[in-house]
Parts: structure tokens; sequence; C-alpha cells
């Protein structure tokens, strides 16, 4: 049993059970709410979209919905990283390096960000992760590829709803044969999803815009096109 | 004409000629001194060490010292980038990271931070200097290569005099025939360099620890081991 900020991973032997809280969090921890329905929106995104990407052909940790707020999934060994796909400029990328929010950029950019709360989630490219023994140049580049082929397959998906996915951050780990596989969530909390200039992700949160789940059940909605 | 922090570039057409000024700088030009000789002998140090490594087949801008502050160089157009090779933990490296001054990498690490005051010099991957056009993957990869077996160099020829080189600091520029080549400078000030806990370097000046001068003028005694 692990308890993240998000989520509980109850260990089940050959697989695990994730309970999604109703927990939010933005500024490394330090905005925290708890918002009614959060958890169970979050799942049933996460399970419905891991469903399109398996059939998709991206392997990925997702077994079984459990309503309304648990998965059932493939025990991974989870790397410490964020791997983040980029569309658009928007966020840390923007804190970083300048240039505006929403802009294009010329091709899908792979970032790795360590977790780490205490060091604010430094970048790393692979020869850090290499050099500090975090994961081998081939996992990494592995992990690269398939990154940017998952979140192009959400994109257009989300296109055809109208929407326009500006950035996903994804979590992988290794399966019990060192296979590298999707794991962690994929919801609003995880993307920047806009239509109109409207927001329909955790920026409404961190901006303070209003109710945030107002939003997020819009993205549910949408996803329920998806069968389970 | 070109002025930086720490040195003026004349345009001679083909070729340019490096004015070694005797300015020092930390923290993103906040902290700022001008002492007395450190152009001379950050000229020296530079003209003497790339005179070696163009020995041993680095090809780098070097033409020809002319004393006392001044370099005839290579013209290059440079990249607007800071190339670090670290072999230890210090620095920047252990603000982003963690871990301790001075602790051993397993390999040397590259490492790109592109060049604005502005932005405090935010590191790069090779993902950002392609998808932000600054340079391509295979331009980059050249740099990074060239960068290990030069610093690999350096660190031989401070080690045969019973120093430890920690990390430095490279510019690359390509010629005109679009060929990479190190530029800039090679001295206390782009390096760290230490002899049983004791600091040649510019962390003498960061950190406020004496007469940088001092310790330049023993790391330009030991570099006239090479002949001009």
């Amino acid at each position: 049993m692990y308890e993240g900020k998000t989520k509980i991973v109850e260990d089940l032997g050959d697989e695990v059970l994730l309970h999604f809280k109703d927990d939010i969090t933005a500024g490394d921890g330090a905005k925290h709410d708890v918002l009614e329905n959060k958890g169970s929106i979050c799942a049933e995104v996460t399970a419905r979209l891991m469903k399109m990407l398996s059939e998709k052909g991206v392997y990925n940790m997702f077994l079984e919905f459990v309503p309304p707020k648990k998965i059932r999934a493939r025990k991974l060994k989870m790397l410490p990283l964020e791997v983040i796909v980029r569309f658009k400029k928007a966020g840390s990328f923007v804190r970083r390096y300048g240039g505006t929010e929403g802009e294009d950029l010329p091709q899908p950019l792979v970032e790795f960000t360590y977790k780490s709360d205490a060091l604010h989630d430094p970048l790393m490219c692979v020869e850090h992760l290499e050099v500090l023994g975090i994961t081998s140049r081939e996992v990494a580049k592995k992990v690269m590829d398939e990154a940017v082929k998952t979140a192009t397959i959400l994109k257009e998906f989300f296109q055809g709803h109208g929407y326009e996915l500006w950035d996903i951050k994804f979590e992988y780990g290794l399966d019990k044969d060192g296979n590298v596989c999707l794991g962690d969530e994929i919801s609003p909390d995880t993307m920047r999803l806009r239509k109109s200039g409207e927001i329909f992700d955790k920026d409404v949160y961190r901006r303070d815009l209003g109710d945030p789940m107002e939003r997020y059940k819009v993205v549910l909605e949408l996803c329920r096109s998806i069968s389970l």
C-alpha cells in the first residue's frame, strides 16, 4: 500500500488497485484542496482513454475500471519521472525559455522531469538519466518514442471532439518482464486541453478560474464515447 | 565590434581579435569587479591551452597570442550556448539535482545551457535545441563528442600537474565551412580546478575567498609548460 498526493496504490500481488482520491494539488503541493467527485471523474477518464490506447496498440497499465473510482492495473516498477509531451508552449516551458502561452512548437517536444517536490521537479536530459542511474539510454529512448506516439493519438482523439491538446504528462514503469509500460493517470489533471480559449484542465484550479470539476465533467462526457 | 561581459571581439574580416577585459562577473552579472591583470592572465591561459589542444587534434579558434591580452582567432558564428562537461558534481548541478560538491560522476556529463541572463541560462536538452531551432541534432551531437574529448585532454593535463578538473564550460561556433569549432575562452573563469581542497578558479571570486588573481596566476604558471 502506497499513498501519493492524488492516488492510493493497493498491492494485489501480481496486480495493483489504484484508488483515485478527491485531492487536487498544485505548485509542488503548496496548493491543496479536496473536490467532490474528482477521484471518480479522473479514474473514469483514465480508464476510458487507456482502453482506447490499448486498442490502438499502446501498451499500458489498464486492466479494468472498478466504479466509481478504482482501476485494476498491471503492477509496474515506476520510473521517478514525469514525461511531458508538448505540442504548444505553456507552463514551465514558458517560464524556462520564454515565448507565449499557446504558441505552436514545430514538432512534438518530450521533456523529462525528476519527481521531487524538494528539488521542484528539475528538468533532466537523457544524459542525466544515464549518469544518475535513473534509467538507461535505451529505456529513455523507448519512453520518448512511446510518449510521442501516445500523445499524438490523444491529440487526434480530442481534435475529433473540437478540443486542442497543448501538452500532456505521462508516467512510465517497467513491467515484470522489463517492458516499458504507461502507468499512472491520463486526465484533465495531467494535460492542457483547450477549446476556443476555454480551459478544460488543471489550469482552472492553478489559476482560480472557477469550479474545476465543471470542466473536468465535460472532458469525462466526451471520453464516454469510448466504450469500456 | 562586439563587447561582452569579459571580452571585446574585434572583426578583422576573415578573422577576429579577442580582447580579454579585466572584468569578472558572477550570478548572471549581478556581481561585477575589475581585477588588475585578469585579462592578460585569462588571455594567456586560453592561448596556451588552445595551442596544446590544437596539437592534440582538437579544432579550435586559436591562431596567435598577441601579448599581453589579445588573441587572434578564427571567425566563428557562435552558438548561443554554454556547453558544460562535468566530472564531479558542483555548482548548478548540485543546486538542481542535489548531492554533494566534489562527488564523482560515473562518466563525464555534458549539459547545454542557453546563454540568457534574463532567463538565467536555462538547461536545454538536445530536443530543445532542435525544436527551438538553435541547432540541429547532428551539430549538438558533434559538440557533445568534442566537448568530452576536449575536457578529458584538459583533465589529464591538469592531473599531470597535481590538479583536479571538476567541470569546465566551453562555447562553440561554426566556421565559414560549417565545421564545429571550439571558441571563447579556457581559463580559471570557465572551469573548476582544485588541489587538495584548495580552489584555483572563479569560485574564489563567487564565494569571496580572497584575491582570485593570486590563484589564477598559479594556473597561468603551470600553463607556461605549454610553449606558444
